[in-house]
């Protein structure tokens, strides 16, 4: 049984504080949260204590942590944990900082924990199995990969403001599905976008809506078009044309209910946004980390898979902003 | 708190232990098995004990009872528990012969205490929205209901014998989804079967595939199609036309994977059997028992539905052996 | 080139009309009608002719006659070309009378003259490409058929009062399918039926909802479903299992747009009514009757094909009268 | 009626001819190719006749002419008909020189004569009901555009010589459906690319692989995906992300068998190739070149339409070659 410590006890802390609470192999000890009222009924409801970071940290009982909290503490916590020889689950980004992220990754890796990001994607059910038909060559050499990423509605500006902008904070995960899904790595990028939801969004030096293209080394091509506005709600898909076919991961919807009525033939939306849509991959993340742990294999999505994700997140933003493609150092 | 034994360590006992032991206001105390290392293995599972079906009637502290054994089990459990004062959890169905099992409803009755019949499939998420969106006028008043239910395979012929015949084992559920459904009771019955599968199951005196019509006080009509094999899995889905439109409860699948090769367009397979088809259902029919326990709301689906769903699959085994119509008593 | 003539110049005369003139091996040279002014406007349309059912019959150069003018002149019509020589397509019923109908096939046959019947639905290109699939064994041996078949409105009760009844008018189309999927011939049938969109209809002696169930010689069963009132269209759709898996004919739609917005996700109706549902089933069954007359091959549709689903037809409304399932003389 | 000459009897000719013959308003008088067998068997099916350019040219009862013959022939006899004040229908692309393409445009233009270029995706009932329904304003604002656009195989290594590359070829009928579908036009333009299906179409200078992005004056958004090879068939899709929800044109399939069997559920494959796909948008736009002649209307495909988009096409190829972003003049 390895005794866990949460941080954070906000919306993904909650998730991750049940999947860590339901699984055979860990057992939640303690809650952390600057907030103490979050922490103490995050806690409560799972019969963990609250605690402070040194006391996690000097808990020698305590072997791994899961770190839900604010992106500006990811670093901190994980170059702590990792010298207190803790494994680590993180929630992306590594941080928004470029060589903060990278400072961390050198430090968790000389440590020699074990340190797997919240690439939740990727342990989707749905992306998952397309995946395996992927690699098992099922529709030949994948050649082009079209990533549809696009949120329900934009968040508050003062989130924007601090968020990395939408490169680091939206597509982050497109690009490590990119990464994933085509087994290779970018020689060039372009991006665009626009600010067509809301000036203020503009205002905070931001936009709202992009289209970026990839090239990969062995000439692969990638697009991906993200929003921040879907009327619809959450708009979760990607397809891969490859040699032989093409595979494409379809909308997750809640019901199954069809209704005709005088006007159309309708079904339910896509789960509305990524607490219901990825519930499953929340789950099945966490049991991949606690599996991982135990028999001692490695974690499926490292922290060098977050520094990837940021270095394309940087200069996808910056492609965007000059107004031009970019090489990526190979 | 509520203290709970678990009747039965096979494969459905398994799945009600995990989602009472899952259940916040539920506690699994006990699981019984005729088979001792099953008991054993499931209560181990959960932390439970090991006990015998009279040290659980005797225990005042349990508080609730759930009944996954045997078939032939069912009454007799029922009658003891409700007669220890206990809430009863009973998987359908009551008991093969009518008789046996209206005299288990009245003692029941007589008893007092809350009792619900595992009907799962009134907690599906799809066909429950369906049966809310119904119950709120979306497709006007319903008129036809069409029923598909069929199994991935037939059972071996040794089941069949103690079944009860398919439609007290089978339709049963089906003769209840329409009783929900259309919210009214059948005037007049009328059941077609051949045996096409497998000759075993019918010198088993039985039959694979059956066609069933049922006339309600209303004039509403249903259709029930049920097969022991469809190749291709599990399919549950039904459809009531309305006089202003349709609703249909279509196919869960595992994935939402599309494939396109140079011969088709597909997708994955229905769930393959009930326990992956129903196994939200099975959680959210024992997260109501539970809650329904806590809050002294009524259940949904009680004994007297029990009753009434074998009612109707006694009619129809009739009407097939007899190649005619019935009526029913209303 | 064969010399043709339609009779009838109503809704469908104008369809076969169109599909005649546009055949590479017909031509289209009398249009007859007891409307004149409708046969006038129909003939100038093609550069046809107006005439009178004598001066068709007399006419040494017709080679073939299109009769799709009202149901009590088929018959009679029928029975005179056959006299004349002259190859025959008619639209269904033969009759509504079954004698009559029977004395007609016998005098068809007797003159040795090609006769078609109008089943067009075995023309639809996604019927008969699942027929086809069926017959290839794609999914083996088929054992249940479930047809679907929902009108948009009723028709005025005046045309329901000289329609011969649900059975005869919308059913005998079904029975055909029930006939030509299944390959096989019924042995016992039942009928229940409703009306529930109209009073005036139970008034004039008619229902407007039928659940038909159809047991064969082989021991296959079909279950027909019917409505005169779909809210959302024109429901056309049959299913087939067979001991090897299921082949669904689906719903045919306009436009392959599909919609979101912040309530669902929805596509276009189907086809809104038989004319557009079966457009190109018209023309092709057209096609066929051109193409048999001109390679001297057997036509798909026979008038003993008519007979028999007229046969049921009449078995079905005597089963819904009587409340009970009948044998059928096999 | 409008008496009509057809250039080209190769497959697109004869679609051509073949609606020209079907229209109520035109007769198909010639048919001119350098190849005469076929120009005589295209004309003789029609009884139509064959004719040389000179003969059409002068001959005044002509007065329309509709062009399929090969690219190269294109400007010339739009040219030589707009002279001869007859109406033009012409294939895609005016000319793959945009110099020569803008001298024949101003020629047209200065002759006062209606001219029409032949793309049909924007008569195709799904794409043109798609852009019915965005115009009437049930998506909202149109602010991203996605388009999927693959052939089922390369065409010989020759063809592509002369093709005048993948974007004069392929993609100038998706730049054409962009500038319909957003009503806007470019001022930026990205395009990458790479040649994954057969090393001689890179020889040969070209790519089968292309992935486009466009940003236009009012900031909304472009993607363009297409290749060459699709192993699946004929893919053409897009999709119109709107402030108030999306639209998106699905595949369009020969028929709606769905079949489940052991493996999955599979249907149809989209329209094999364009002949297939665009049938009915080729049958509607001659209808449209013909009841706009005879009513005077405008024409909806202009020849300014066909420069604009091979405009894009050149901006597009120079991007990928030089392997920048390029402005687009406005």
């Amino acid at each position: 049984m390895i005794e866990v410590a949460v941080f954070g006890a906000g919306r993904i802390g909650k998730i991750h504080a049940g999947n860590v609470a339901r699984h055979p192999q860990a057992h939640l000890r303690y809650v952390v949260d600057v907030n103490e009222a979050a922490a103490r009924e995050l806690a409560d409801l799972h019969g963990a204590e609250v605690a402070s970071v040194d006391q996690v940290m000097n808990d020698k009982s305590i072997g791994a942590v899961v770190i839900g909290s604010s992106t500006d503490t990811h670093a901190d916590l994980m170059q702590r944990a990792a010298a207190a020889g803790k494994a680590i689950f993180c929630e992306k980004p590594v941080d928004l900082d470029l060589e903060r992220a990278r400072a961390c990754a050198a430090a968790v890796e000389k440590a020699g924990v074990v340190c797997m990001i919240g690439f939740q994607r990727r342990f989707d059910p749905t992306f998952s199995a397309l995946k395996s038909r992927l690699v098992a060559g099922e529709v030949g050499t994948p050649e082009v990969l079209i990533v549809t990423s696009r949120d329900p509605g934009a968040p508050p500006v003062s989130y924007i403001k601090s968020s990395g902008g939408i490169f680091k904070d939206m597509l982050i995960h497109d690009f490590d599905i990119f990464r994933w899904i085509l087994d290779d790595e970018a020689v060039s990028i372009h991006a665009a976008g626009s600010c067509l939801s809301d000036p203020a969004i503009a205002e905070a030096g931001d936009i709202d809506t992009t289209a970026v293209t990839i090239r990969t080394r062995s000439g692969r091509i990638c697009q991906i078009n993200t929003s921040r506005r879907a009327a619809y709600g959450y708009d979760q898909r990607f397809e891969v044309l490859g040699s032989g076919g093409m595979l494409q991961a379809g909308h997750v919807k809640p019901t199954e209910v069809i209704a005709f009525t005088g006007k159309a033939i309708s079904t339910d939306l896509p789960e509305h946004f990524f607490l219901q849509r990825y519930r499953e991959a929340y789950a099945l993340e966490i049991a991949h980390f606690f599996d991982a742990l135990t028999d001692g294999s490695p974690v499926r999505t490292t922290i060098a898979d977050g520094i990837k994700a940021l270095e394309l997140a940087e200069l996808a933003a910056r492609s965007w902003r000059e107004g031009r493609a970019l090489e990526c150092s190979v």
